[in-house]
């Protein structure tokens, strides 16, 4: 009996995967951490199908990056979750250069949310809906679902709001790219673009096709020279070459690829040499890179390009062109935007602690959000007298350390500040503003003080909006959750200048990891500051880098086994060209 | 040097696979017979890319289970082949049941069709296209192509054309099928009804549907009983009930699968041992199989049926519709029938040797035509004066004995006699006329000779639109293009009854290798002639059969590679349920 009860204490985590269990059971008993864990996680679809009154509940707007890891990352039972998203899955976007070309298929990379939740202890309703309109006021979401008629709009109350819904892409209002250009941001667009690619070969291979037709059939112009438009760009040529030359040997020596950027360079996010190696790779591999030229126009088979520096146009024949220059705002969002007060920002703005600037209990992440981070110079007499604890009207350099810390978390760009200026200490700062006399001794009145930090806000930086800040928004956010009602009691976080006491929680600090950008032929750029050095690396060894990864960032076991196959799949039996 | 030569010598059949190539080169080695395969198999590309003016030039229409069969299995350098299809791979059909419920993806059973070919010393050339229009009499085809506005549509000459386009869904004309219902035909259609499935479940979560409007969603009603829908019943309730109940605890309870057969039995074409178990399981399981029961009218959310029997009609509220019921014609194929005078049929007829009657050079295959074999008493006269080689007006056991093979070749139906009255030998048919005293010294005149044959006609059966059937006629067509000069001077086939000398090429003669019929929960029924006793067997042990016979019927080694991990992923991570 008791062993009975063992095995299936230890299976209950492994729900998803009930063969998996039977498979690993023998592992899974030689480990007693398991039984622990399966236990403290089961009935959770019981807690879920009864919701408690008491609980707070949470409205997730999107499961993207930030959504999904807030709520991979909150554990607190005291919440019920409500996500509304109009995809019931998460997608690890980075992989969706590899999945135009079938290096990875679109279902490896992607996991339903439901399933990411299920063994959570939380209170948990996923419904499949887009948002139409927030009111922060009436702490109301309002919802339509694509999925009936009829009665298809409804309402959903909160406590809380995250909205982390991500980004539109970003044309510019330039003409006729919404209509003619492919996009890369969901699933659907990698695999639209994977159809059109071999569409365009089929195309070529019609006998009414010209042969001036064929040559624009197959020029693939791709608009921006980001990591995802150069990765594209790499994953085509691979694929074209790998693959498709043996199977259209007809039409292979027209085969064109051209990568359009209206700045001087490719990657221009990345370090110098990257950038460098990758045109240079780029330009010996026939791959066309266009700099300095900005696309004003996009018709059906043409697209008009105009010189940054002469101005002239010109105009280009093309087969399919992806467009990725940047992200723009969703309609709601930008209604909702209105609405609160930042009719003139590009996304909305939070505070560190995320939360959106003008409402109560509202939080934004990821690509929809931008950290509105408080300048030094707007709190500058705040701080002076709170620093200035004998109210002397002088900081002496003790009354100075002791705030710093408080300073450098509240205010991150006083830290950037010093570093940059490769400063160790206040000493130095003080030195800076009072001339190399300065010593331990000094005492600086407001006007000082004022000098001293009067350059530390140009070090303010917008983070990028990539998965890795949203994912690490969203974790951060979690944790907030999960230590609400603890913190509420002992605030952690930095002094409070303008008001009294301490902030509940630190804020958001981000961490960057590093960047990668593939750029084909098994060649990967890298650039990682744990790397030594000034922690770039390009070629094959970043590649293998780059699949590890890849490989451990994925959100469950399954999607890695998934992708990790595939690879291997694609190792041994390249891609596929059906048009599927 | 030397060592090369043989290393890319032998890597050539690999071409599709680079990296296979670089993996297998050491197994490869040892193996002295792939030397001289792959010389013989060498300047593909260069043959394909520079037809033979000489070269005859076959038209294939359709890259289905009979076009690709044939296409694999021609040899002869002697044409250049012209395939035209609307999609460029071909399908594993049976296998599409798996794919609407993820078990396998759709891209593991597909493999392009230049892929197939490439390796072939044939001249090949493939445009992705639909036929209009045949001109038997010119020797022409009319194509449209989808891929391309303006100038899309064009015409092929022929010297052979291949018709191997398959067939339709018959909707019988029911009201509302094509509007409401999906099919199982195309790889599409079983994306599409995985995204419907995993639709009416988030449309069940959705807070604006009330409880009854929830069992009518979740009610996935399949008409026709046939292998096609008790697979996907089985895989259905497989899917939900290892997966899906897990992820939407809310709504389980109201799944409901409904089998609705015409018939008085599912699986009407198997042993009735295997349609027992397959209803008694199905009972057990709870999906709900009601037989006798005809659709009459497919309304949105309902789907009208009537009793066999009584004739009653009554309303069935449905979430999904599934219609497997039978195949019909394609609109092309039925204008080039009443084309060439065979407007009051159902298919394209053909002769023994799968060509056209009232064509020339034209031959159809598939689930496109049908085998109209001789009857025997419409060429009575005329066998018997051949038989009769001395012109006595009666006919010795010997002469009969003489033209035996070549009538029960020409007359299949005849040796199918024998065997169905368990007779040995033609003494045996002649006691059956004349009376039990007959011996071999014995003598028929015509009318005897009337008497002992004027049943075999009743053994004539028409072939099932099955792809074990397809694949075979188009191996056997192939066959006779490779020998087609070979037969001219030197003829292999039967006796010509009607005209001098010999058939060119022996008919075409099926064989039946069984069948099989997946039941879910990892097992299925197998019916296979190689099985000892009745060739009968049901349970897990068939699953494994199955699963050992669909890998090793897979058209490449990337498509084995594909199923089996597929069926391997499946096996430990459980099938997906993202709506992709």
């Amino acid at each position: 009996m008791r062993v009975f009860k063992i095995m299936e204490t230890i299976s209950r985590p492994f729900r998803a995967y009930p063969n998996l269990s039977k498979v690993l059971v023998v592992f899974a008993v030689s480990g007693g951490g398991y039984v622990a864990y399966a236990q403290a996680n089961s009935d959770s679809n019981l807690i879920s199908s009864a919701p408690d009154v008491e609980r707070k509940k949470v409205v997730v707007l999107g499961t993207g990056w930030a959504g999904t890891s807030f709520l991979r990352n909150l554990k607190s039972s005291s919440y019920d979750v409500h996500v509304l998203s109009p995809r019931n899955y998460f997608a690890f976007t980075p992989l969706l250069p590899s999945v135009t070309c079938g290096t990875v298929e679109p279902r490896s990379i992607v996991e339903p949310i439901r399933n990411i939740v299920r063994k959570k202890k939380i209170g948990f309703q996923f419904t499949e809906a887009e948002c139409l309109k927030i009111d922060a006021e009436n702490k109301k979401v309002y919802c339509r679902s694509h999925l009936k008629d009829g009665e298809n709009e409804f309402v959903v109350d909160y406590d809380y709001l995250v909205i982390s819904v991500g980004a539109d892409v970003n044309t510019f209002n330039t003409p006729g790219v919404k209509e003619h250009c492919h996009f890369l941001k969901e699933v659907e667009d990698a695999q639209k673009i994977r159809r059109t690619v071999l569409e365009c070969f089929e195309k070529a291979c019609l006998p009414t096709v010209s042969d001036e037709d064929k040559e624009r059939i197959l020029h693939f112009a791709i608009v921006g020279g980001g990591p995802t438009g150069v990765e594209f760009a790499a994953e085509l040529h691979d694929y074209v070459n790998d693959d498709l030359v043996k199977l259209y040997p007809g039409v292979k020596d027209k085969v064109k690829i051209t990568l359009l950027e209206a700045g001087n360079h490719i990657l221009s996010m990345f370090d110098k040499r990257i950038t460098e190696f990758a045109e240079e790779k780029f330009r010996r591999e026939g791959i066309n890179v266009k700099t300095g030229s900005m696309v004003v126009k996009v018709d059906k088979n043409e697209i008009t390009t105009k010189e940054m520096k002469t101005g002239e146009e010109s105009k280009i024949p093309y087969g399919m062109a992806l467009w990725s220059t940047g992200i723009g705002t969703r309609p709601f969002v930008k209604d909702f935007m209105n609405q609160i007060g930042q009719a003139n920002r590009r996304v909305l703005a939070t505070d560190e602690w995320l939360r959106v600037e003008g409402c109560d209990k509202v939080y934004a992440l990821g690509d929809c959000a931008t950290i509105n981070q408080r300048k030094v110079v707007e709190d500058i007499f705040a701080i002076f007298s709170k620093a200035d604890k004998d109210k002397s009207g002088t900081l002496t350099v003790k009354e100075w350390k002791e705030v710093l810390n408080d300073i450098c978390e509240r205010y991150p760009q006083v830290e950037l500040y010093l570093k940059s200026k490769q400063m160790s200490n206040i000493v130095d700062l003080l030195k800076d503003s009072k001339g190399a006399d300065a010593t331990e001794s000094v005492e600086l009145n407001i006007e000082d003080f004022k000098t001293a930090l009067s350059k530390v806000d140009s070090q303010m930086k917008m983070l990028p909006a990539t998965a890795q800040v949203a994912a690490q928004e969203g974790a951060y956010l979690a944790n907030c959750f999960n230590r609400m009602e603890k913190c509420e009691k002992n605030p952690e976080g930095p002094l409070r200048f303008r008001g009294e006491g301490r902030h509940r929680f630190h804020p958001f600090r981000y961490k960057h990891l590093g960047q990668f950008a593939p750029l084909g032929g098994e060649q990967t750029a890298a650039q990682l500051p744990v790397l030594p050095g000034d922690g770039v690396s390009i070629g094959y060894s970043s590649q293998w880098l780059w699949y590890s990864v890849y490989a451990s960032k994925q959100v469950s076991w399954r999607n890695r086994g998934m992708v990790i196959s595939d690879w291997l799949r694609r190792f041994i039996f390249g891609r596929d060209s059906s048009q599927i």
